[in-house]
């Protein structure tokens, strides 16, 4: 789970490619994303190398999300904005293109046109109880 | 902090209102979202009333993220996905629509049309290393 020398975002931890910092401690780095969607866009990175959110230990998640409160009114604040996203991307399909955790906080503005899509739909009857037996029997 | 009568959350965490529960524990509950963007869309919520992600103070951060690894293996398992988008709207300028803390887990799959809008732009010269400067000054 150490340094991976193919990964950009090991690298930036390492310091081998700069990056602007925001904040680092020992177990997490946050740092401006290059190609924002909007000014004050952050990346959270923990530094040991896990590819998915779903991979990380319990123990490492309390430590790469404890300080994003913190983090997110500092963005907030930093670039005049009342909120913010917070979005991982686990996994290819869902649009993840590093293969190293990174939490986006996107700063928002009225009429900016960012934003999750949104067009929810409604289970037919019975199927939402039979997806929740096949999610909770993975439990 | 406790609970609010008049929050929607709150009343399903307490069982006034009936949801479609995939986990729980003593600070966290995990159901189906009622109005899904894809089959098994699950949102977390804290048992404790805080309005945004940016109020939480680090221990409850830390138990409300602490199990999403697993949740979200369980959920792309349940429904069969490879990946998910993991997201918090924090304000209502972010799209936040109930004023009680979640976290959506939003399951993928290829060609759903679902996903963040992404437009990414560039800094001009000089101007990411002022952003910095107004984050940081805010930590």
């Amino acid at each position: 789970m150490g340094a991976s020398d193919d990964c950009i975002f090991c690298r930036i931890v390492a310091g081998k490619i700069p990056a602007l910092r925001v904040f680092e401690n020992e177990d997490i780095l946050a740092f401006l994303d290059i190609g924002p969607l909007a000014e004050g866009h952050t990346l959270v990175v923990p530094k040991n190398h896990h590819e998915l959110l779903s991979d990380v230990p319990e123990a490492e998640v309390e430590a790469m999300t404890r300080h994003l409160p913190r983090l997110i009114r500092a963005v907030a604040e930093g670039v005049g904005v009342e909120g913010c996203n917070v979005l991982v991307n686990v996994g290819r399909v869902a649009s993840q293109e590093v293969p190293h955790v990174h939490w986006h906080i996107i700063p928002r503005k009225p009429g900016d046109g960012l934003g999750y899509r949104w067009s929810p739909s409604k289970y037919p009857p019975g199927r939402a109880e039979q997806v929740v037996k096949r999610i909770t029997a993975m439990l």
